[in-house]
């Protein structure tokens, strides 16, 4: 029998049976009226996950790109931005900020520190404001997700304008974009979206709309401008990934059909299960304890155990795959990603798979007592 | 019954059963081994496609964001390049050439027209060199393929890179990368390559590796040099879109068993059936009426018809979906590709289909001469 797969990684993420049967449609033109239907729902969609009355620019590239479009639409060489960073993510703001000629002042934690207004603010009072704040909603490189809210709150006290990565976060944790006056947000099909990697959408807000740089560093595919006088019309300005597009189209019409509050509480609710059996295997939490980590839980391995070898041991000998530590992270941590498509019963796949594994490579652990810890914390909550 | 649909654009093509099959199985993760064998196999069969011994870079985006990277890495502001252009791509590297900075000369054909290796050597002299020749293998606009090896020769004899367009002619007419000496050429999933919309392909010459700018526009999504090295470990950059790079994988499969040169001589037959159905119906040819013109017939529309009218009555009568002039040549022409996933009887379903609605329009057509045409062209004629 083939292998069974069972991901657990923070993006791409399992995709239902629906949105699959999707992606199997023949192909349709991006220049017709069959599109423009499709593509019209999906940003009446995304408008409504992104909680926005502005615009949600759609763009088929990871979402990278997007967050590249954010930096080339929004500065100039030699403009004052402040990036918030505390993990790969934040640092990937840092990097693609300075490649655009920005002067990057780096609001740098170590890797799991959860950022705070407070500090943001005081860093924007010595610094006598800034542009842009380019901040990370939910690092996934340590499963801290950050308050935005807050952050927003003191950039936008301080006259800058505020992007987030949202790219793990959205639809999985509370956003709101217009209510936190977020300028631009960036995300990505392939997350709480459960759909396909291959697009990348960002909100654009009236401030940032006026703060975009025609004179800035030169950009073509990436120009939101462009994108959107074509997409008013349902004419993206180049093919689309129309078959992404179809996909993304049922899987928002699931994820609302589920109701937004009640995917945000699933996700708090699956958090608490991961957590809970965790701890009662005897393993430590990286990510922080509490209900707004909800997206990815990032745990400590063991004294003696490596954690990549515990990732590519679950993938070789149980088909599950984990994902390891990044940066400074590798070897020390693993994470358990739940973005998405998941319930109660894939999280005790995943702590049933981990124990069993970490019991082969000689860890001292405790065995049976996770899988019903999950179930109970799982069951038993309310958020 | 749910009206059926017949894909007759330039792009997006229709995709195999056995490819939209492939694009409906389970995500995998693009760190895994499962991934970088798919991922390793994708980029020999696309060297294998492009008849290079030098690097392809898969990049997920539309083929203009190929075309961009091309420029990026490429040219510095200031660079004096040359874009030979006679229709809608050619302008767009113009486009692009000029938004990085470059001092821009256009060798301008009107649309439709098939550029010259003498013209191109001859603005070539009278400049005096240049850096970079932008170039656009097959025009989807007017259906003209170009002499690219011509091109490209007299481009190299004045010291220049070339730089191709070849969306949607590779893996449809004959192009050899490395024995022409083309240092970057572009193209797509979703042409000839039978893929849905959504990776853009890039080749990279020695030649082009060695006049990379660093120095040059900012760039990180689309720069070259991070997507080699991480390629290099089949680990790419940013998360890809793993679903397609799944059915291209499956795609270039088939392409490869059918055997490239099979596929151009399968072209070369598709687009003499189409240009003999289209003279037996009485209308006139907009591309050439020569082998090479293998990817899209373009067709004349009747005096008193528009040819959008009767393209948007092909899509809403008959579910047969061609595409229209664009620029100057809106109104005045229709497009019949047949790019990919095609075979005789495709090319008479098209034709029946404008027969009857150009009839139905009023047009003085000939009836019941253009399938048979077409069928004794693609039968009794050997490339």
């Amino acid at each position: 029998m083939a292998e069974k797969r069972y991901l657990f990684t923070p993006g791409p993420t399992p995709v239902p049976p629906e949105v699959l049967e999707a992606l199997s449609r023949p192909i349709i033109h991006h220049r017709s009226s069959d599109f423009r239907e499709i593509f019209g729902r999906c940003l009446d969609r995304l408008a409504e996950v992104y909680r926005t009355k502005g615009d949600v620019l759609v763009y088929t590239s990871s979402g990278t790109g997007g967050m590249e479009s954010a930096v080339s639409n929004l500065t100039r060489p030699g403009d004052r931005v402040v990036v918030v960073s505390a993990g790969h993510f934040g640092e990937r703001w840092a990097t693609l900020a300075r490649t655009f000629g920005c002067e990057v002042d780096e609001l740098r934690y170590d890797w799991g520190e959860s950022p705070t207004a407070d500090d943001l603010a005081e860093r924007l009072r010595e610094l006598g404001g800034a542009k842009v704040v380019f901040t990370t909603h939910s690092e996934t490189s340590t499963g801290v997700v950050a308050d935005v809210q807050g952050l927003a709150a003191a950039a936008k006290d301080a006259g800058a304008l505020v992007v987030v990565d949202a790219v793990s976060s959205l639809g999985a944790v509370p956003l709101e974009t217009d209510a936190w006056s977020l300028d631009a947000v960036v995300s990505g099909s392939q997350k709480a979206l459960m759909s396909p990697p291959g697009l990348a959408t960002v909100s654009v807000s009236a401030a940032a709309w006026h703060a975009v740089e025609a004179d800035s560093s030169p950009r073509y595919y990436f120009d939101w401008t462009r994108a959107r006088e074509r997409q008013a019309a349902f004419d993206p300005a180049f093919t689309p990934a129309v078959s992404t597009l179809v996909g993304l189209d049922v899987a928002l019409g699931l994820l609302l059909a589920e109701g937004l509050e009640q995917a945000f509480e699933r996700h708090a609710r699956l958090g608490r299960a991961c957590r809970a059996g965790v701890k009662a295997m005897g393993l430590d939490l990286f990510s922080p304890d509490d209900d707004r980590s909800a997206v990815v839980t990032a745990v400590i391995a063991p004294d003696g155990i490596d954690s990549g070898e515990l990732v590519q041991t679950l993938r070789d000998r149980q088909g599950i795959v984990l994902a390891p530590g990044q940066g400074p992270l590798k070897g020390k941590i693993f994470r358990i990603g739940h973005i998405g498509y998941y319930d109660a019963f894939d999280i005790t796949t995943a702590l049933a798979g981990v124990e069993l594994t970490l019991s082969e490579l000689g860890a001292e652990i405790e065995r049976g007592a996770a899988v019903t810890a999950a179930l109970e914390a799982f069951e038993h909550t309310r958020v």
